[in-house]
């Protein structure tokens, strides 16, 4: 058992090293002691202040946007997401207007003054994305399309990473190394809800991950509590718990009459629903955006 | 396809004849819209106000538990929590003190005039249990033990029943009707994290369990922030998320000397973590416990 | 990072004591390299030869019981299952005939000189079941009723202890551990499907349990291909697969009408399929029960 | 009530529906009874006979692959996998030799005439693919990287889709669906584990995966010992288990010395460890590969 010993050193040693380049990892904080600040069309996410982000789960025509856009704006919110391209399980479901969405995002948000973010799914989207958006997302399914990080960590463009639907979070601090490793490093974390046996929401929102991510990386960690439980119902919940816990921004589905909606109806708030859950988290002091109470209106 | 179309509407049927009969569990808020207040010592639990329960993980010695119950008191918190059976994994590990423990319990709650609490394992136990608590604890093992649930249904004192490890909370909720089926009322329920692919925290903590717990019942919802993250780090962030989302009461553990414990010493908090523990939870507004500022210390 | 150097080997001889600690528990095969084989009123489980064990999930009448068990002894089966106590999720739901079913299990027995096995579920149960059964069963909701299995370590009775529904192979052999270290070494393991994400079946059979447990114990290892997979369909695949990689035995549901069953009425076989399924596994030499051709009628 | 009824039919002609559609997928066998028969380089995979499709997790050089092409082409194994594009967890992981493993690959068809498969990952591998490729892998991670299926789909060379790692079965049937719908109907499915609590395993090979994607698809269905276990002293019963559910194909990793390998060196087999694991699957006709007894050596 001597042997036995000088085996266990000898894996500790390893181990050891392996700690070490964990430590050198360029997402991690042990590398970079101080926040990373990611600028956002003038906002500063990763500051201290807590945002919201909002917008249809699809961009389904300029009308819809627009109206989401302005309601939005009106509510003190600045960033403005939508899908155009869509992942969706089956191939005959609607899968989004394509370069269409991103020129309506673009036009929203030059016309209401906002940041606009969405989703892209494969190498050939970067350039036009690259063009069109503020923020470019890489969603759940995509978070381990190493291709497809190398691309957008080879751009200056800022980047919201999904946590992949059953990624560790060692997984997912990997593949946001692989965004930054080529250069980026205007980077965001999301966690969306990790799949389990539970079958009362959607996914499981895992909120223990967003202290987590705070403490192992100097990036800013955004929280999506559509894809997370997947329940109008639970939404003003999840979010109060996310920025209690400190998210950095919260994410939401807006949609001028989710019961239309091209995708996921069940889950989007209409404007009036809206309206209740971003008074209610201003009310409790849970959102803290630094938006007067006399400018809230 | 008509015929098929008339199986479905049989189908259809059985459905909705299933959905009354969950309307009809006497746990559902369906069936009693008002929230159930369960007094505990005078601790009146899902009144509104938040509640913290704490308390070393083992029952060790009288010392032990009077050092941490006394401290407790200290800071407004009057209910106290121990072990002394512990369910472990291996039946060489320490297995708590027993109904020796329970006296010692027994004792710290009447020095310090505090409810106190612990897990019992087997119907064997209730009577004791009756003897020398004031809220008998079920266990995540033992959530499905259903001798045990109907033993402790058939007494009137105070049940706090936690989440199986891996249950739903359609069978969590159907266990709690196993209690109070058999007459006892004085439930609370409590998530402790259930068991997924995630190995970076103990349990993943299912924090929407709290609200559809919450709505689907009108019983009082606590959270276990230690047993679901099983990290001392974690404790504060989780506690934070589970009052903003509406936890009745927020339970974690607290040892004079962690690294001595008997059991569990990795999750456990000493008592100044403690301290930085409750006064940055009441400083922050979270927690809801009506303590006066003045009357804090 | 010398300090450091020496922390981790501190650690690693903590782990070293762990895993020292492991090879010593008595169900291991570092402790006894030989298999154990359990004496069930002759039949040696864990022999070589591979065995089926069948029956109805509920005992709901001798005639129920007496059907099936004169079929099963026809087909050359001698070890007979049947539900008495049922651990339900609804308090609401078939709880099974209690001691009158373990009454008719073990006229049964007599009348067709055949083994009874049948679930137990709580300590006051155990005197009972040493009197009627062959093999007291330990189901999976109970692995870590630590209480019932001191209680039937404390026997002689064959045991038939199940995986719980998430409990890794690790927490499995500790829960054997609990009856061995009573001194019962008439212990069998019973993979029976764990839960996960999917829900095209009840539960996810995890073949690759069989190999682990029956390479680190010295165990008879069975697998239920009922409870795993909860579809009629998928019985005699499972029962293929649960062979071909070694199972001792396989566990499997029959009953005269399953359409009219009490419990579980989608996954039971009716006789004329049970005939299938034995037919099929014997045609192609999966089942290594060791009846002669010419018997098997 | 009635009402309620009402919204009920209405609900169960949408699930109507829903099932109708799934009947209409193209992969489904409701919507082609027969089996579907891939032809890659004269082996008809799914046509009733077993196949093992073997080699090196990672092509690292030509004298590598050829070492392990000749001891399997030896063996009558005509099936040669290896790995040129890996998608590696960490962006510092050694990531594949790319276009020149191709080119490896296919020098050693030739050489051996044997069947090269490899796996890429993302649109832009597609073309050098096709031109050196037999079958075109798409791992686990990219089950849902829908242009990558559209563009393989697009194509008619064989494709050997794999499950994801937490994919349920229909969202692989509708992987699969993506595939087909751009008219390539060379269509392999594979499960390869999936991802669960256990820790005793890499991933959880969910046996009845194969069962099922065989009664509701016309598709191969081929199992991945490798990744499914990660433990090379799993790899023989997995294999066992998975031929005798009724697998088409086993894929099982060998390296002519595993210790060296550049990745995966743990669950690997040497050509002496391949020769047990073959003669022993052909030893107890658990192979149905129509292989001579004669023809073995």
């Amino acid at each position: 058992t001597l042997q036995h010993l000088f085996k266990q050193i000898f894996k500790a040693s390893l181990e050891l090293m392996g700690e070490d380049e964990q430590k050198a990892l360029l997402v991690s904080r042990k590398k970079h002691p101080d926040n990373t600040v990611v600028d956002v069309k003038g906002e500063h996410i990763g500051d201290g202040q807590q945002r919201l982000i909002a917008g249809p789960c699809s961009v389904e025509s300029e009308e819809q946007v627009f109206t989401v856009a302005e309601a939005l704006k009106n509510r003190g919110v600045n960033l403005l997401r939508g899908g155009a391209y869509k992942p969706r399980s089956s191939p005959y479901d609607f899968q989004g207007l394509g370069v269409e969405g991103l020129k309506i995002l673009k036009k929203a948000g030059e016309r209401f003054d906002m940041a606009v973010i969405s989703e892209i799914v494969t190498p050939g989207d970067v350039e036009a994305a690259d063009e069109y958006l503020d923020v470019i997302q890489i969603g759940a399914r995509n978070m381990q399309n190493f291709e497809l990080l190398k691309e957008v960590g080879a751009t200056d463009k800022p980047v919201l990473l999904k946590r992949g639907l059953s990624a560790t979070l060692s997984e997912f601090m990997n593949a946001a190394e692989y965004v930054m490793s080529r250069g980026n490093t205007n980077l965001m974390l999301c966690e969306r809800g990790i799949r389990t046996y539970e079958t009362a929401t959607r996914n499981t929102l895992d909120i223990s991950a967003v202290p987590i991510l705070k403490q192992e990386t100097h990036l800013p960690v955004l929280a999506d509590v559509t894809h997370s439980t997947g329940r109008r119902d639970l939404l003003l919940p999840a979010a109060k718990a996310a920025l209690a816990i400190g998210a950095d921004a919260v994410m939401s589905e807006v949609h001028p009459d989710p019961a239309v909606a091209l995708s996921d109806s069940a889950q989007q708030m209409d404007i009036e629903q809206f309206d209740n859950f971003i008074n209610t988290l201003r009310a409790e002091n849970l959102l803290k955006d630094g938006v007067e109470e006399t400018a809230r209106i």
